[in-house]
């Protein structure tokens, strides 16, 4: 389930996004800020592992912010993303990323791509505005 | 002009992108790295000023992965941006990227986005893979 296409209520997102790692901090819960066409720009929170997943019909952008951030592929080498670490995961592949410790990045990804945990928990919402 | 739709001559494009930036040196010429569902995520080297344009119909997302970049909006206030500084310049905004000093910059820009070096010399060529 995609967030709603709507601005958050406040011009904020105009500025620098990265301000807003500072307004959180839960991991593997991603914040939208802001929209970028078709897709959200999403910061993120990492620590520990996530789960095997894949998202059949989207590729998906991971850039490290801040710390380390390990994606692993089910069919291929893991990735070691450092500071400014730039992957993006093709659409249809099995991975999972792991953070040993806490790690911030930034996800780009279409409006329409189903988080795992909205997919692990029924009922879950859409990805909050930041 | 998009650039072409077609996967590199390597398989670099799956590691870390980041590593790319060793490979130009030129100023204001984006190299892609790698592709993402319907858009292009390009590593640019800036210094100095760019032109006013606009791109009427995408929004345009900026990350400084290295020194600092102002991006200049005739309609309203600069945006200075430091390392991980995130902006999206929404569509049809005229904007004008202005670096002192060199800096990394990451785009993510629609395949049909038509950077304004394109349009200011005739002929000129899609961005190339890095």
């Amino acid at each position: 389930m995609a967030a709603p296409d709507e601005a958050p209520p406040h011009p904020a997102r105009r500025r620098d996004q990265l301000d807003k790692l500072c307004l959180f901090d839960d991991h593997w819960s991603p914040r939208i800020a802001p929209e970028l066409n078709d897709s959200y720009v999403k910061l993120l929170k990492v620590k520990g592992e996530l789960l095997w997943h894949r998202h059949p019909e989207e590729d998906e952008m991971f850039l490290v912010l801040r710390g380390r951030l390990t994606i692993r592929m089910r069919d291929g080498e893991d990735v070691h993303l450092a500071e400014r670490g730039i992957f993006v995961v093709p659409r249809g592949t099995e991975h999972m990323p792991v953070a040993n410790e806490e790690a911030q990045v930034l996800l780009v990804e279409k409006k329409t791509t189903v988080s795992t945990w909205d997919v692990e928990v029924e009922g879950t919402g859409p990805n909050p505005w930041v």
